[in-house]
Order: structure tokens, then C-alpha cells, then sequence
């Protein structure tokens, strides 16, 4: 590892809200060149680390493809059986791993902004895989990609974000990002979690939601981030507020259907729509590996 | 990934009953070929995702080795850490990992026939490493494998099964196959374990067994698997049905031992046999590797 | 995997004491030229297979960027979660990685000498990545490269080393070789933690030790090791035991500071010492990777 005693700038990536919209749109360039076969392999043998103190395995193993695609060579740290046991510091931890040769951090971690005590101290870029309650940039970015696949364009696009808001990393972001890009952001779901984008954004209810909307951005419930008596029923849910095979049939004929994934079978979708014509969802997660792979590119290239 | 409209035949391994005896004759010729130094190397880059639900390092270790021998890039996918723990159906797991890039599936599950539901939903092969009590495909492979590098043959060959049949993985499907193939299998071990066999092969002592067989195949006794209080002591087990100094004493002079690791010493065999002359325990385990490549090129080169 | 007759000698690395001189300044040497930018690959396709008995990831992660460095196929073994479980020995656990293709094996076991049950009969080298209470001999020839890299010699070179003595794994053999090599070792830290060493090594307090060293040698607090009441208090230690900003700013101009790291800070050190210009701890991690390409070459390139 080479200090240079000049600190170049380290393109990481933490929040969205970091991107300009000029960024976004290269970021999305690159990541739909990847998807057409676009082939990019650094020079020299470069090292991720991937370090994940939360179980996480789609977003680690599409980060883990993403890499092997460009033909980097991957440390998986599992912070949760780690030394970490042993009281370290995310510093540390992180600076050790500088130490030994990583390149560049993928880091999710349940402390929100976990990124601001070490950014600034470290030579190597960060990417955050999810910080706590906070954001989670690379999901954001495949979701633009979806989206921009399909309809060219965010302008005047009506976007319904449904379900669970509150508890979910890529609801604020996407939501921002997508009327900084001109969509025209909705909100839909239980009242109670809408807090924080009840001022901000129009509510409607799932039937209009599913009439009106262009896409239907559908979040999963974190059950596991839940109170235990959650007085809702699955079912009680599903008729509710979930996406069911009624309200699809009134979606516009152009209009898409997506999802973060896990899905929950029967409460935010019917499970027969999971991958109807309408859906994205394994779109999305094939998207995932390629605005991954345009931003560890971007990370890294620096390094030549 | 390209998905054709017409769905090609996709050259997953689920079974032993799957494969005619022109495919078991021809994945054991490649194996053969592998372990005399054969290379074969897909034309791209390759996924495969290892899925366990189940711990078994010793065959994921296999797998692994034979992913890498061929070139193959590893997507390992921890099923009892993962966020199948989010309730995720296997189905959409498979999936995902199909969705993020990989060009087939290595599972292991608890549920008998895991295999079924996914199969025909899926456009990349499914490769058996173990469902529930049923098959382990590879590990009847390796063992056939291993009998034909000794005898040349199948044909009239004296194979004896002996042990925890009942619980065994490849009891079932190791009897059936080496029936087909003509050889003369019969059983051994506690008649309460013979559940489901003792109508179909012929049940004799291990004295017999001892003195008769060409192939002794000692099973491993699940202890995981069986009641708490077992009422057999090991000491007891060893004597009674265990393949011990003195029983191995008598068997024929080109009889051979196997038993698919890992071994409970001084149980199902003493100790001091495990690498005795007869043993051919580890020969078994360079063979898993040498057919793991050859079901693996085989579900794989469709795609060059 | 050949099996010869005659068995040829196997150049793991299990202690210290095993090293001559010219074997520590070979290996040495190596380190330096791998830091320089060396580099070494074997021609064929090698595996080695990282057996940890204990977590330790940053052992295990120095180890991975090593054995990546040099081009090997790394098996990852857990023996926390793996069929080890199933009562099998370390020997067959071994004797199988061995069978399956490892051609060298790195293990960190909880039993101290683990290494003399299996070494001869083995016909792979064991690199031993720490045993019980016993050594840690890549640990060691990172602290010496450091050193060497400082002072170009080890000749009357005074060194102490602080702390927690008795539960560690590399202070006996650094205190060993340091002497073997010509340095001057004292101890110092709380006296009944000198257990063993107080009749071999001068006891300086840490006034002295600060004042007096050539380098200051600290020792991780093994807090997982050590009764839960321990009546010392991280700020007793501190302040005690522990090389404070004062203690610090009477140390001699050319003095370095040493830690394996991970660091109490606060406890052993405090936290602004941690990088500061006498602290050889990142250069330590660095070094890590660099010893154990040259171990690991010198285990496999009588493969070639």
C-alpha cells in the first residue's frame, strides 16, 4: 500500500444524496454497458473486502459476482463471527484490512452513517452495502436502472412507493432521488409507516395506487425489524395493502411491478405475480450485479 | 443470462434412477479421465452456486475443489445463515442465484426430492449433493467409481451393505444401481435398520458378510440422526456388527473395504483398518472429486 | 496426489524452534523480497486448504491475501461448524483435505502441539497458524521482519515485552528467538502474569521499559482468556501497565513501538499511539502478508 502524503480523492459511495445527477447517469451508463457485455478487468491483482456485520446474503452474493466479474479477488469478512467479538473498532477493523491489501470496503453495518468515522481516516474507497436504517446506494442505482430501462426517462413518471417505508433502507433514497430526477413520487401503505414521508410525499391508497402509478415500487415488510404483536394478519396485509391479482388487472397496460426482494409470497405481492409480464424483480437483481460492477469500476480504476 | 424460448434439456443430476447405464458409463469414463490428468476448461466464465442447507463441509469441500479444477467461479450460498431465514421460499433462492448469474446449482437440502419443485421452473441444471433421506447421486458415483477402478466389473460382484441402512443417503440408491449393473448386493448390520430392504436383498451376518463379499460397503451410523437413547454402546455395535481386526482377517484375499467418511472409528471399523491395505476410504474421496468434474462438465458444457 | 515410497521431507512450519538461523534469515529475506514487489507462483494449480479450529480472521485473512498472492486455491475449513462436529478426528479431518487435492495445509487448532499427531503422517506440509497456549510462528517472523527492517540487525537490540506474557501465544517464542538472534529481551506488566518467563528474562517496570527499550514489544490483554473477575480495571492497567502518551514521550528517538494487534486501546496503549510515528502496528499486519508468502513458497515449491 502506497501513501501518498497528497490524499487523492476516493471515490467511494455512502449515500446517494453524494451523486450528482451527472454521476448517477454515468454510473447508469456503465452499469447498462455491462449488461450488453461490456468486459473491464484492472491491470494488477486488486482485493475487496467484504464486510458484512448483518446477514445479507443476496446483496453480498451479488456484490461477490460483480466482482469476480471484473476478475478482482475478494476477502469475506463475516462480522458477526469475527475479532470483532474481541471489542475492535470499525476502524480498526477496517484499517487492518487496508493493511493487509484490500483495495476497497464493501461494508454493511447496522449503525446508521457508520461511514463518517472512517472515510476521512482511510486511503481506500468504501462502498456501503446498507448502513442501519440509513441508505443502501447500490439498491437505489439498480432501481434507477430498471427503470430507466423500460421507460427511457424519470420525467413525469409516477412512482408508488407501498408498504413498509419506515423500516426501509432504499424508501427515503429512492424517493429523493427520483424527484430530483423529476419523477413525481407517491406513497402508499399503512399510515402508521409512513413516518417521516407523510409531509413529503402525496398518499393514495393501493387501489389508486395500482390505477394510476407507472411503477409500483413495493417494499418489503422487515418482519425481523418489527414488534412482535404486529397486530397485522398476513392476509389482513395482502387485501389491504399488498399488490393482489385484482388491483394488477387495473394497472396500466405499460406499468411495472417491483420489489427489493426476499419477496413475502401473499402479503406484499400475490405470489402469482411475482414473475408475471409486469415484474422486475429478477430483473432487478441482474441489474444488481451490473451497477455494482459500475461502481466498484469507478472505485478502482483510480488504482491503474 | 439468455433465456431461449424453447426451454433445452438441462443436464442436472437428481437421481441415480435418472441416468441410464450409457450415462453412468460415460460420467465414470470422464471421471477416469480426470484422475489420469485430463483438463477440461469452459470457454467463458462460469458460476456455480454451492447451496447447503445442511452442514456437509466434507462433500462442499469436494464440490469446491472440482468447481476449481474446472476453472469455475463459487458462489457459496449458506442456507442456515442466510436470509432464507427471512422465510424465502427454496424456489425463490434458486432463483435469485440464476437471476445474479449462476450457470448452475450444487444443493444440498433436508427435504426428501427438494429437487422437484424447482426443476422444470429453473433454465440452468440442478445438481443433487444430498436431499433428506434420499439420494446423494455423486456419492453412488464415486463409490461405482471406485468398485470398477478395482474390478473392471459389476457383474457377479459380491457387494455388501452393512450398517444404519435406514438412515443412509446411498444405501438405497447404491443397491439399486449396482443391481442394475449386475452385481449381487445383499445387506447386513441391526435387522431394525434394515427397514425397507430386507424384502428386496438377501440379509446375512458380518461373519458372513465377511468371508463371502468382494466389497464390504460400510455405511456410517447417523448418531445425529437417531434417537437419544439408542440402546446400542459402541463397544456392542463394533462387536456385533462392525468390521473388526478379526472379521477382516477372514475375508477374501482381493476384497476390498469402503465406507463414505466420516468414519466412526473403532464403530463401524477398527481403527487400525481405516488405512489398511483393503481400505480404499480415501480412494473414495480422490474419486468424489474426479466425478463432481464430470457431472459438472456435463450439466456445464451446453453452455459453450 | 503422488504418494512416494520414500517419503520425502515435508517443510511445514510448526515452531520456532525448529528454524535454524539461515532458515529464519532465508525466510526472512524472501519477506523482504515479496514486500519489494517479488513475485512467485508455482506452474501448476495448488490448493491449499486453511483449517481454523478457532476464529481468528485476521490470521486467516493474511493468510488468504498470501496464498491469492501467489496464485493458490484456498480451501476455507471451519472446524466450528463443519462435520468435526460428527466426533471426527483432526488427523482424518487432515488426512481427507489431503485426499481431496490440499497441498498444504494452514491450521489453528485450540490444543496446544496439535501439529505432532499428524505431522509424520501426513505427506503434505502443516503450517501451524497458532496452537492452544503455543506458538505462532508466522506471528513471530513478522515481528522479526519488522525489527530487521528498522534497525538492520537484531545484535544487542533491547527489547521488552508488556503485558499479558502467560496467555500468549508468541511472547515465549519471540523472547526465545530476540535472544537466539542476540537481543538484549526484558519483560515487564503485572508480575503475575510472568509466569514462566520471570526466572529467564530481567523484569523492568514500565518507567524503565519505556526509557530504555529499542523496542516496545506490547501484548494483547486476552480479556476471552482470563477469569471474569479480574480485579484489574482497563484504567488501573492503563495507567500501570499500559505505554501511555507520557511514558511514550520519554522514549528514546529511534525507539518503535510493536503490537499484534487487535489493540485495547486505551488498555495496552493509548488510542493517539496507535498510529502515531514510533507505531510499527499497520507495517506489522503488512509484513503478515509478506512472511506468510514466503512460508507458504517454501512449503510448495518443492511441488514444482
Amino acid at each position: 500500500m502506497q501513501m501518498s502524503l497528497e490524499k487523492v480523492s476516493v471515490r467511494g459511495l455512502h449515500t446517494m444524496t453524494d451523486l450528482t445527477l451527472q454521476e448517477i447517469d454515468w454510473i447508469l451508463a456503465e452499469a447498462e454497458a455491462f449488461s450488453e457485455g461490456m468486459s473491464w478487468r484492472p491491470l494488477n491483482q486488486l482485493f475487496v473486502a467484504n464486510i458484512f456485520f448483518e446477514p445479507s446474503t443476496r446483496t453480498k452474493m451479488s456484490f461477490e459476482v460483480a466482482e469476480r466479474k471484473l476478475g478482482l479477488e475478494i476477502l469475506s469478512f463475516d462480522g458477526e463471527t469475527s475479532s470483532v467479538q474481541k471489542g475492535e473498532t470499525l476502524y480498526d477493523t477496517a484499517k487492518t484490512l487496508e493493511s493487509i491489501g484490500a483495495n476497497a470496503l464493501v461494508i454493511r453495518h447496522p449503525q446508521n452513517e457508520y461511514y463518517e468515522e472512517i472515510k476521512s481516516k482511510l486511503e481506500i474507497p468504501v462502498i456501503n452495502a446498507g448502513d442501519g436504517c440509513g441508505q443502501h446506494p447500490t439498491q437505489s442505482l439498480l432501481d434507477l436502472l430498471t427503470i430507466k430501462q423500460e421507460f427511457g426517462t424519470f420525467q413525469g413518471l409516477r412512482v408508488v412507493i407501498c408498504g413498509d417505508l419506515r423500516h426501509s433502507r432504499v424508501a427515503r433514497s429512492n424517493a429523493e432521488i427520483l424527484t430530483r430526477l423529476g419523477a413525481n413520487v407517491m406513497i402508499s401503505g399503512p399510515k402508521e409507516w409512513m413516518e417521516g414521508f407523510g409531509s413529503l410525499y402525496r398518499y393514495i391508497s393501493m387501489d389508486t395506487a395500482a390505477e394510476k402509478s407507472d411503477v409500483m415500487m413495493l417494499l418489503r415488510i422487515q418482519n425481523e425489524r418489527h414488534q412482535q404483536n404486529n397486530a397485522l394478519t398476513n392476509e389482513f396485509y395482502h387485501s389491504r395493502f399488498g399488490l393482489t391479482v385484482e388491483r394488477e388487472a387495473r394497472m396500466q397496460k405499460h406499468a411495472i411491478i417491483m420489489h427489493p426482494a426476499p419477496v413475502n409470497r401473499g402479503v406484499e405481492i400475490a405470489s402469482e405475480l411475482v414473475e408475471s409480464r409486469r415484474s422486475r424483480i429478477f430483473k432487478q437483481m441482474q441489474n444488481g450485479v451490473y451497477v455494482r460492477m459500475a461502481v466498484l469500476k469507478r472505485a478502482l480504476e483510480q488504482n491503474q
